[in-house]
């Protein structure tokens, strides 16, 4: 396919997916699972969120290594702990967050079924990918799907000098009628961590809000604030509400890490991770055609108010998404060559035959 | 009691709500009713909530003007819509938020109880207070909160030009053991509408970030602000992350409107409003003393965080409000002459005794 003058050559997603699932199977992960993995890594790459995708997976990248390594479970025994009418727990065995996320979604969706709501958590787990993933398995129930997980300790509470919890993002997807879903995913920072290495790479400043440096202090330069890890919760200082992004932030931790007993933020080793996972049938409240169709009166709403000077619309969460992951889908995902580079290399390494470009 | 050279006055808050219950008794509300109602006002006074307390009880002030109008039923009759093992959705029949929203709370912690998880919503109810009165009704029961409501519309989208929805708050109260419970309570605006009348009164500018003013430009002026009705969602700017309290604020409007019927964003009298409350039982995922027991360390270590130069600690979501409400359960509740002024017309015009000072 072809490269264009930025260095990015758009694959085929499905290639890809077929890729990487071999990749992952050659790692020791049964088919299901590596499908499962593959499906959620490329889906980030479909829908824009580039710094989830398969960037992620090199010789060097946290789940191919640590599968070859052993750190991870490649055929983990994930095991119901507690169970109710309504929620459950489920212990990961140490695997790949994609599989234990996606079963656990499952089952929040069925608990959801027969009771109206599901909540599912996750105990022992590691890192999930992207959460729309997850919270997007309920739309075709017509369900609101719901995902959040703790992640490394990066983050400093309002007034502290030091980082003492995750990014830790909330994810949120619900059905409309002939709209787009409503997608929310968003770390509960200013800004996700992948967005100080996109301003390295362009070699531009951060604004302020988003980062300070070793010292506590802010910084607008992007490697230093990668270097300090010490980015600031939604709000960035306390007279804009830094306090909500901070309090959001422990909110996740909460349900995540307290909840199932995997508190990542007071564990050096900053896995395993632990993962919340829910699901409301709207049709336990009203009637679900009703439901979408005043969703799509808000989604419309939202969409047809007139826009600032400088800027040509108004968006609702997930709209750039859906349109990018409908361009991809068509046109393939521009992919960087250093990132194919990534991939060729694990194909040497694990004996997949190459065949994306 | 005393009287301070700020114009306050120290009110004890048994009496305050002796003489709000009696005045929501003349104007035709059941002895039960009048006393959630005082309950939740004097606990907003009592946690340092000015703004959603007593501050709201004199002749023009909702509550009073509503219930003596009859635009708000004073006897309603409360009933339940739909229900599920885990849900159900109630009529509040146009009555006070206050009383739908206890009486909403109670049924999601019983559900709670039997499932593991109980969320109930609440339609055609009016403006309900402060969130965290409810969400801490779960509490006692050793149980997680939940409370959020949809609002008048006042916030602009990211990128908007007028607003489209409220400052829609999102309340949760998880319980621990030695420490005070973790409790979230955030308008998904910069600021809560309340701060703009606490900058005019005392005469200080805003940061940019909180609002814009009529033609959609950033204002530091908050009498410009509060005319205009242009709030900022959390993050303020779109590189500071305005997307995501516009994301989170579209999703409470969603879960307490679409799913009730109640879309007040959509609405151009403002009112009725819908409301979410839930109830989720740490018991149903762990033993209830390891989730208390990691709470309080959680808790700990983010107190221990060392500050930044010129603040003097680090705090929990809360911290500050249990304080301030053992401060005030024992000196008095600080009340403005103006807010005694308005207590003063309300018992003068309803014929309640006015004893407060």
């Amino acid at each position: 396919m072809a490269t264009d003058t930025t260095g990015m050559t758009r694959i085929n997603h499905e290639k890809l997916i077929r890729f990487v699932t071999r990749s992952f199977e050659k790692l020791g992960v049964p088919t299901s699972d590596a499908e499962i993995a593959a499906n959620v890594l490329v889906a980030s790459d479909l829908r824009g969120v580039d710094t989830h995708g398969v960037i992620r997976f090199n010789p060097n990248a946290w789940y191919v290594k640590w599968l070859r390594d052993g750190v991870m479970t490649a055929k983990p025994n994930i095991r119901v702990i507690t169970e109710t009418a309504s929620t459950a727990l489920l212990d990961a065995d140490n695997g790949m967050g994609f599989v234990a996320g996606h079963r656990a979604m499952e089952l929040a969706v069925k608990k959801a079924k027969q009771t109206g709501v599901g909540i599912v958590t996750v105990r022992n787990s590691r890192h999930y990918g992207m959460s729309a993933y997850y919270s997007m398995l309920a739309l075709p129930h017509d369900m609101i799907g719901i995902a959040m997980t703790n992640a490394s300790r990066q983050v400093v509470p309002t007034f502290g000098r030091e980082a003492r919890f995750g990014t830790n993002p909330i994810s949120f997807a619900i059905p409309a009628k002939d709209e787009q879903p409503f997608v929310l995913d968003m770390a509960t920072t200013t800004a996700a961590a992948g967005k100080l290495e996109l301003a390295i790479r362009l070699g531009k400043p951060v604004p302020t809000g988003w980062a300070l440096n070793e010292k506590a202090e802010a910084t607008t330069d992007p490697k230093i604030a990668q270097s300090a890890r010490r980015l600031l919760p939604l709000g960035g200082t306390r007279e804009s509400g830094s306090h909500k992004g901070y309090g959001l932030g422990i909110l996740v931790e909460i349900l995540c890490g307290v909840l199932t007993g995997t508190v990542t933020a007071l564990n050096a080793n900053q896995e395993p991770r632990g993962h919340l996972f829910g699901a409301i049938d709207p049709a336990a409240f009203r009637p679900v055609a009703e439901f979408k169709a005043d969703m799509d009166r808000l989604i419309r709403e939202l969409k047809s108010t007139p826009p600032i000077a400088g800027e040509s619309r108004v968006y609702v969460a997930g709209e750039i998404e859906f349109e990018t992951a409908e361009e991809r889908s068509e046109r393939g995902i521009p992919l960087h060559s250093s990132v194919l580079k990534g991939l060729r290399d694990v194909g040497t390494e694990l004996g997949v035959p190459y065949d994306l470009e």
